[in-house]
């Protein structure tokens, strides 16, 4: 039956892009439709014209397969509430509140993805991604009468009941937690509350009751490293970032790496209570600071993500990870949790929730999950190489069609550790190196002082900060540039004869050094540091190798370095010493913290956790332990590589010399990780 | 379609009492067809023959109705796994392990309400009320993989996995606190265990899980009265109860009754958590001594269901009572609540539930909806006034047809307080009293002593506990013994003249006493005293009356009186002293603990809980505080009913004399309520 173009007692109404279409009598509210359709609009106050959350559009135009036009005048003028609305905190030209337009005639209504509420003030960071908000989590105003004797229906019901009838949120839980509070904030409020209900896949819950009306509502989004721990506030109502906070993971005392931290759960099972305890103290602490830098309560906070790798979420959790250090490292859990924040410590809202994304496999965490939804390699047709560089690397590969996930045994090395003059990213690190091929004088660049050794400024700086070591990307640039200028060999050792051309290259045991540095301290690149460099690399390469073998590629289309170390990479340095495999160096990238970037997608869009969800699901996971070609890979990788042309046409097809010797160094290291 | 009776590749298989049908091939697992349809059948051991649970028998005869005939053999014989079954643990003839029998023709299969499991010593217990069971939690054993590098999935996503593949329970739930468990239990059970699900409504919930088979599941019905709370453990896989204990409520310090318990708060808001955590802990205590007595580990109890006055209901789960002290008494929250055990500190198994029995109204709570579930007002055609008698007593009145209920400040008088020689039941208390109209001489009854004062070996006890004072039973019996020996008259006056008859009659200020006791303690009743119980027995009638009014009636067919004071109050003096309406006394009994059946009942089936949820929507609450013929009625009551004939025919009608001077203390009263 074609749909008549004439005004009648009732109208065509057709949602985008969703589509779905019913008529509804002439006057009723564009959200009123809306809702009996299920079309999904954003409300807080209910229709009041107080949120401005319910905006829309009309698409103007004729829609010739639906049979009709649809125009600005199909919806009523503009109210005197949508006046108010735009006078206090503006409303777009073409902008519509559902809520008070109503229907006069046929209509095509464009649902925008997300709205966003124009505040007094508006911080803007670059640093913070859209996302496009669905939240799990939202905010109800409600009106309800006072009790009656005569219907002595308990007050929590009564909220109930309302939100069934005004909103459709249907079989709602309620937490224990809640319970003592429902009544007090109806009281307070004369019966006029704020609620908060939290929906994500299962039945709504009642999470939180404030007295009136309100719209402020925070999540964190937390990446637990081991190394370092990161927190971002995030405003729940416009997406932003309100605050961000890091700090050293204090589990760092039970053992610098995860697998000592393992190991000593191992020895000290009665102790696997403090490692959890420290790292939530931590996490709480970072919670409590984000908080305090956006003037934001902590029963603001309604939401918590976390994502962490699997030994950090096993033991966040409370879980003993010591299963994950031995073949074949099962996980306890690795399905994604909708949790009471409660019952991980976490000081928000009371009946508040926690998201865990969900681990990939025993070596691959919620980390590298949180890492793949940021980077979204599965979106595109491009070969793309994910690398959340760290103690253990996380790599994932693959394009729309067929993604692989697997782990490598990189060590601390990147993070400053095994290096004789290593030390973390930090104020005085040495964190870039270049080299003169023909002087092979070195340039340095140390953090928190502008300008390379050269220019000028460089000693006011350091007289500052001082030049305390060398960090991973400084060792990195360090090892590339010796070996671009000659000093260091293919099969990586330092040439001693070269002491005869500068006074930079110095005896060292039975081996040589080379001297950074020798003001306020000595810093020396030495042999043992190239080795260990050597291992860490060829482990990260091999890794990335074996995921290629198993998608039958040599090549890859773009590469993406992410994690604290990854994002100060510089790639060239990487591709010369062959951290990575061959890429087009324009389609090589450091990426930023993409596992808080994920983090916080998961936290503002309920979309984003099924689609990590289904993602984990068909990620095809390689353990490298038990792969021999992993192995192959690893000591063929010891080298630095042999490209036919040399650097910058870094494109071309890497090999890599055969280094039988290197074959013991990689054993040993198999062995550690197998402890 | 008729069904052909031949045998052919499938057969039909019925089964009763749901009429649940369908073909199913030829050696199927009758267990099996019937999960295929949906038909519950109990079992844990998943048909393994190890549980006995699945139990069945085969309707035999000719089911003309379905062109079929029913018979013994149209099921496989006794396959050697029911015959060891049965060897063990016996096996009632025609019973039949679903898991083993398979179909080999048409039948009719009845599934038996429940399964008693004989176990090897079984203890007999009167009191204890046989009840169907439909458990919330039931145990599933399960045998998964060891992990597996090349399917790195957690070890709780496989156990979730098979819960749904293997025994159809999809979309479980897990709590933070089991996930620390879970694999432990898997390790040391060799991937083989015994997992508890929850579910009663909502998803399914995994609760606990154990290493390999068991068949050990327990849970404890709470009745958390304002005097005394009583806790049973309950076997939940045969229903029995297998330990009681109940101890005084130590809020009492906090005040005797409820509403000077609710003044505290009121005068001592950050006082309300001692309250909470001291009636908290008297649950745990009396848990732990149930345990200890059952001989069952904490972790074996996987659910609590409570029961409570609105009052207790409220403190207990940490909710500000104070609301429930004034008009219009709104309780916070009065739905039946599925809780974490955790969140109300009970120490059972750490994900274990706790189910709370809904509130009828402001002053009629969890424990009277568990009165009326286990006395079943609803259920018959009889008008039927249920009674638990307290400090506010809480009243149902009805039938089939329509409900009612309300409560009445009734006060401590019954439970000995506000007497002169009042005291609690316990021993050396006279519970017991009869008056010799002649010689007005007394004949006692005391707690722990065998018999009567008049009879041998009553010195003997009375030198062993004493006599210390009356109780609630005492003082009723008392009072309407000396009513009927005209010691008091109609308008409860004690009658001084007769000080002349009998020197037990003596001045007492401007009053009279009658002396019950002199050795080794006075124990008299006094004009206050009668006053006391005259204003007691007044509201509770009064209330009783007034549903009566509502539902239009002048008299009941049947009187339940619950409660300790209800159990031990003989009906007879009842209705003397004008308690209870005018009834049948043959229709009068006391049914002892009926809130604890109740919450039993909740315990040990879901299907219970539905009961008394939907019953508690239609239950229609009547507020005395604001009904004038609640007042109306009070004011009558005061006096002893002047019936047509003196007792024993006292199922006549009942008649109050007008007592307009009553008034005044009834006022007083009210205004007491409403403070």
């Amino acid at each position: 039956m074609p749909d008549t173009p004439a005004k009648t007692d009732d109208a065509l109404v057709i949602f985008m892009p969703s589509g779905r279409r019913g008529r509804f009598p002439i006057g009723m509210s564009v959200l009123d439709a809306a809702r009996s359709l299920g079309v999904y609009i954003e409300s807080v106050c209910g229709g009041r014209g107080l949120c401005g959350r319910c905006q829309i559009e009309v698409a103007e135009g004729v829609f010739a397969k639906h049979g009709i036009t649809s125009r600005a005048d199909s919806l009523s003028g503009r109210s005197e509430t949508e006046q108010r609305y735009a006078d206090i905190r503006s409303l777009p030209a073409g902008r519509r509140l559902s809520c008070s337009a109503k229907i006069e005639g046929d209509v095509v209504i464009d649902v925008p993805a997300d709205v966003a509420v124009n505040t007094q003030v508006v911080r803007k960071r670059a640093e913070t991604r859209a996302i496009v908000r669905d939240l799990a989590t939202h905010l109800h105003y409600i009106e309800i009468d006072p009790p009656d004797m005569a219907k002595p229906q308990g007050d929590l019901d009564r909220v109930i009941g309302h939100l069934s009838e005004k909103w459709g949120i249907r079989d709602v839980l309620v937490d224990v937690a809640i319970l003592p509070d429902v009544q007090p904030a109806l009281i307070k409020g004369g019966y006029k509350a704020t609620v908060a209900v939290h929906q994500d896949g299962g039945r709504p819950r009642v999470v939180g009751v404030w007295p009136g009306y309100r719209e402020r509502l925070f999540g964190v989004a937390v990446d637990i490293g081991s190394t370092t721990i990161a927190c971002h506030l995030v405003d729940l109502m416009s997406g932003r970032t309100v605050a961000s906070a890091g700090t050293a993971n204090p589990q760092i005392r039970f053992g610098e790496d995860l697998m000592s931290r393992v190991s000593y759960v191992m020895m000290n099972p009665e102790g696997r209570g403090a490692l959890t305890d420290v790292v939530r103290d931590a996490v709480n602490t970072l919670i409590g600071r984000v908080a305090g830098q956006g003037a934001v309560a902590q029963e603001e906070i309604v939401e918590a993500v976390l994502v962490g790798n699997p030994i950090m979420h096993h033991l966040y959790l409370g879980i003993d990870p010591t299963p994950l250090g031995q073949a074949p490292f099962p996980l306890a859990v690795s399905q994604a949790l909708d949790l009471r924040a409660q019952g991980l410590g976490l000081p928000i809202l009371k009946s508040g929730r926690a998201y865990v994304l969900p681990c990939i496999a025993g070596h691959v965490g919620a980390d590298a999950a949180a890492v793949t939804l940021a980077e979204a390699p599965h979106k595109g047709q491009e070969i793309t190489l994910v690398i959340d560089v760290g103690t253990n690397a996380e790599i994932v590969l693959g394009s729309a069609d067929r993604l692989l996930a697997a782990s490598s045994p990189t060590g601390p090395a990147f993070e400053g550790a095994q290096i004789s003059s290593g030390q973390r990213a930090a104020p005085g690190a040495i964190e870039r190196v270049r080299i003169d091929p023909e002087t092979l004088e070195p340039r340095i660049k140390v953090i928190d002082v502008g300008p390379w050794s050269n220019e000028e400024g460089f000693d006011i700086g350091i007289d500052r900060v001082g030049v305390t070591g060398i960090c991973g990307s400084g060792i990195i640039e360090a090892v590339a540039e010796m070996f671009l200028a000659g000093i260091v060999t293919h099969d990586g050792m330092i040439d001693g004869t070269l002491a005869a051309r500068t006074p930079r290259i110095v005896p060292d045991r039975r081996t040589y050094s080379y001297v950074l540095r020798t003001e306020p301290v000595e810093i020396k690149v030495t042999q043992n540091d190239i080795r260990a460099i050597q291992l860490a690399k060829a482990a990260l390469y091999a890794g990335s190798r074996l995921l290629m073998d198993k998608l039958g590629i040599d090549k890859v289309d773009r590469i993406k370095l992410a994690g604290a170390f990854g994002s100060h990479i510089d790639p060239k340095h990487a591709m010369i010493i062959g951290l990575v495999p061959d890429c087009a160096l324009d389609k090589v990238s450091a990426v930023g913290n993409a596992a808080g970037t994920g983090a916080r997608m998961a936290l503002l869009n309920r979309g984003h956790r099924r689609e990590i969800e289904g993602l984990v699901r068909r990620i095809e996971k390689i353990e490298t332990a038990v792969e021999p070609r992993f192995q192959e890979h690893f000591v063929n990788a010891i080298g630095f590589p042999n490209r036919v042309e040399p650097f910058p046409n870094l494109t071309a097809a890497v090999k890599m010399p055969e280094r039988k010797e290197a074959a013991a160094a990689g054993e040993g290291r198999r062995r550690r990780r197998r402890d």
